[in-house]
């Protein structure tokens, strides 16, 4: 498994305009559910981890499989009164990051 | 309640639009869970209106709210290998619009 900050070198000039644009992230790691790296804190990142990584992503992938079982999620986009959360399940990190609207 | 009609009618430039770039969409009825309008089968139109509208719907606008009680969702968009299905949870109708990639 690539680590966490190669993954971001390789990705420097992708990474550096997200954040720029972002009010905040949270990156997980997908082999034991620990949060990798985040800018909120303890709660808030917890939170976000349970409840867009694990319970929305999950429902996401059931249902695009369910549809059509040669096909699989591959980005989630959630728009809010408030801000969107972007959605990245990648293959060793889910990355959510949430931009003001 | 507004008719599906009438809606349809106020926005025809926007629904002329997206039914120009879409493979199919499903608009569902809030109020009973029925199917309002569909370009698919009986079949599939019921399994997209269960999975996209009844489940994943549901299940986003909860990790929203669970996030923050003063927000709410707006709208979803599902990015997978084969197709992109753009979900708008409005107030009388729930429209699912699928799009080639």
């Amino acid at each position: 498994m690539a680590s966490l900050d190669d993954i971001i070198k390789q990705n420097s000039e992708n990474t550096q305009r997200i954040i720029r644009h972002a009010q905040g992230y949270v990156i997980a790691n997908n082999t034991n559910g620990t949060i990798a790296a985040t800018s909120y804190d303890n709660v808030i990142s917890a939170s976000i981890n349970k409840l867009i990584n694990g319970i929305l992503v999950g429902a996401a992938r059931s249902a695009v499989r369910d549809l059509d079982c040669t096909n699989d999620l591959a980005f989630l986009r959630v728009a809010t009164q408030k801000c969107e959360y972007l959605v990245a399940p990648e293959e060793d990190f889910t990355i959510v990051v949430v931009q003001g609207k």
